[in-house]
């Protein structure tokens, strides 16, 4: 397994509260938001995120009620997204969260000042 | 149409860089991705969001190639998912941005320290 070619996300960074997305645009950042869209691969996202280190698949199936498959699938489609990276070493799988990713999902949602409401 | 009850949204703020969510908080925040996890959502939210005043329903639907029932489906999910609100004035409906939900994302996304990669 070896590193993924990340999706290209169209333009970067501006905040929806400061600008419109063009579609193309919302497109990309959707298919983002869809991987997190899931209670699995959202707290799948959060133990790998937070962990400090890479996270072994052996250590991460523990944390839920589904089968080893099935959190394989999900690490999948979170690497698809772009939001983490992986590889391979002997036996297990090691995952890392990508920073870069998380923070221009984090900066798309910003709120820099206070809107009309 | 008068101002909904938000979705309670367990523990807050602690971005998923410094602390792994519990399944519960897992839940919530994944049904608040998904209602941004479609590209006709995400443009109506960042429309919304980026127009500095209340956004008549009747200036969104121009932006979009679908029908008028279409896009009050979708303003439906990003109001039940406690990203904007709404009031009908008179023959139209009009929408504001949520800025605490919207910030309660982004936090939740912000990598405030260098992660393993």
């Amino acid at each position: 397994m070896s590193k993924q070619e990340l999706p290209v996300l169209t333009g970067c960074c501006a905040p929806i509260s400061e600008a419109a997305l063009e579609p193309a645009q919302a497109v990309d950042g959707a298919a983002v938001f869809k991987a997190l869209a899931d209670p699995i691969r959202l707290r799948l996202m959060s133990i790998i995120a937070s962990a400090g280190e890479e996270v072994c698949v052996c250590d991460v199936t523990p944390h839920f009620d589904v089968s080893g498959p099935t959190i394989s699938h999900h690490l999948k489609v979170l690497r698809e997204a772009g939001l983490v990276d992986c590889e391979r070493r002997g036996t297990w799988v090691y995952y890392w969260p990508i920073p870069e990713r998380l923070t221009w999902l984090s900066t798309l949602l910003s709120v820099r000042t206070p809107a009309t409401a």
